[in-house]
């Protein structure tokens, strides 16, 4: 059911940004804590035999547990989904593309309807818990895949050292496990050529930035990724207050240089938001890069009030809805990238047009 | 009467898509006819006094014509006018850009309301009688051109060499006095890369192309002016039927070339025009040389029917209104490059919306 509702619907929880704070500027945050099961090899050393018997281990734990938040969980495993279907979750950030690139029938994942609680199962470790929320809620991502972790702990035996803490697949998330995240939209840092200074100062403080997609992503849209890089010597609380902490002051600068922008450049900002709307509701071919960076520009139209009738939550949506998958999925049929350049042009063109999105996708057939 | 229309009114005659044949590719046709009085020097040559004489003997002919055309004109002198008045007569091409450099009061024009009809006075040459009509009708220009030079030369004495024919200030001119050309809309020609191949053919025929604003300017949004560049040897019947084979040829070449992009390239096509059509309807702030360009695809949408409910004689009619004198005439005040960007933006917006354009337009003030 999940499943089904997860790979047809493009909504999830940290799309909705009316439900999340500061949601203007952090279009997310996320928790993600890895944990192993100390009487097996980490997944890449796993036969598929202890792998299916890891995985059994797992599914009784969860199964016995009586945490209101696991009980809304289901199984989807690996060997279910086919690669389109697994890509899917990728591009709503509810699996890796690590995970997303295996059919192993003993890898999966555990995922509730809104996609805001998802636990891998012998992805890099053999679990990670990640919980996702919209707007700047770090906190409470925390407290809700700690609570899953505590649940989860009762019925399994986690490799943990007294000295490094949690043992995990890679030595840069021994100690806590934990990595925890916010998605940026910082357009206007980004326009007025200060975003790589901020983010130098912030290798400093033990964060590391990167782009939609995670590591190895590049940013584009001036969508950054900033995350914590230690996990070592720092306890969970720390982490959850300083990426907080740093957030809110990078909000800060966003908000005063896209009030510098409104004053000092009005007709520049309204030129930019207006060609990007001008260019999205119009095109007929548009690569997925260009889109990215247009509906970077009309959100910020958006957010700042210079364009009404579109949600920031739609374009949440939108982002991932024009995805390559995604869009394979509502046109029924594999593409090629120049038709995927078609259909993405209708998708953004009946979005943004709020018109309905009954009708056919075209393709181009000759 | 005539002047504060011409000059307050952007549409005049060529524009009139409507009205000429051909004219979803040929925009106007044009017959120009240099004439000299033989008892004067040459303009350049001229001094205030017999400038002064030399205008009277002009307007003396005219006020004793009976030819038809003739009586509809009025004289504007270039005294009577403020540089950015015979700039505005300039983008409508009723005078040369030579012409509206001189305020002198022995220099101006003959005009008829629709402005189809003009007569330089003491510009390079004593007289310059220019017929202007949409699309293709070199022929009708040069009848109407012909009856006014017939009916002129009854009461002026022109400088004629029975070997050399008419005398001209320039030796380009001798011989016929008569330039013939047409302004072309050849996008899929460009579009194709055929256009400098085409050219090239041309110039063997004694053709020359040049760009919108004739002798000098760069060819901007596929606008190609052809016209004859033999004076000499050549009758004015031969000239005209000559230029209208050509531009035929031309036409026919531009049509094969726009039903190849319909069928074969599509999409592209409508995301060429598209695009055109939404950033020109979106942008806050746009230079005249983008929107030319942007309304060169548009109007090919336009005219292959992508694009309903804007009229060519629209188009025509916006890239005259938008150029710098016409934004600064309709703002009420003179504005540089950045604020005329700003004005242009809001200009074509009206236009290509439909909206009325009974607003206030805004500058940028701060």
């Amino acid at each position: 059911m999940h499943a089904d509702q997860l790979l047809n619907n493009t909504m999830v929880s940290w799309m909705e940004a009316e439900k999340g704070p500061v949601s203007d500027i952090v279009v997310s945050s996320r928790i993600r804590l890895a944990r192993n099961l100390s009487r097996f090899p980490f997944p890449h050393l796993l036969t598929s035999e202890n792998g299916r018997e890891c995985l059994k281990q797992i599914k009784e734990a969860w199964e016995k547990s009586e945490n209101g938040e696991l009980a809304t969980l289901e199984l989807i495993t690996l060997d279910e989904l086919n690669p389109l279907q697994r890509q899917i979750l990728v591009e709503k950030h509810l699996i890796s593309p690590l995970h997303a690139a295996s059919s192993d029938d003993y890898r999966g994942v555990l995922v509730n309807g809104d996609g805001s609680l998802a636990i891998m199962i012998n992805e890099e470790d053999h679990i990670r818990i990640q919980c996702l929320l919209p707007g700047l809620q770090v906190g409470e991502c925390y407290s809700k895949a700690q609570a899953v972790d505590d649940e989860l702990e009762k019925n399994l035996n986690f490799a943990f050292d007294e000295t490094r803490g949690y043992l995990t697949s890679c030595p840069t998330n021994v100690g806590t496990g934990m990595r925890a995240s916010v998605m940026l939209h910082l357009p206007a840092v980004a326009i007025s050529g200060l975003a790589n200074r901020i983010f130098q100062n912030i290798s400093q403080f033990g964060m590391t930035v990167r782009g939609l997609y995670g590591e190895g992503s590049e940013v584009i849209g001036n969508f950054f990724q900033l995350s914590n890089q230690v996990t070592l010597g720092q306890s969970e609380e720390d982490i959850v207050t300083h990426l907080t902490s740093v957030a809110t002051q990078i909000v800060e600068q966003e908000r005063v240089m896209r009030t510098r922008l409104e004053s000092e450049m009005k007709y520049q900002l309204e030129d930019r938001v207006g060609r990007a709307f001008g260019i999205l509701t119009n095109a007929r071919i548009i690569t997925s890069s260009e889109a990215i960076a247009l509906l970077s520009d009309l959100r910020l139209g958006v957010d700042i009030g210079m364009i009404s009738g579109i949600k920031t939550s739609a374009l949440n949506e939108l982002v991932v809805g024009m995805s390559p998958a995604h869009l394979q999925q509502k046109a029924g049929q594999e593409m090629d990238g120049y038709n995927r350049d078609l259909v993405r042009a209708q998708v953004i063109q009946e979005t943004l047009r709020g018109e309905d999105d009954t009708g056919e996708l075209t393709t181009d057939e000759q």
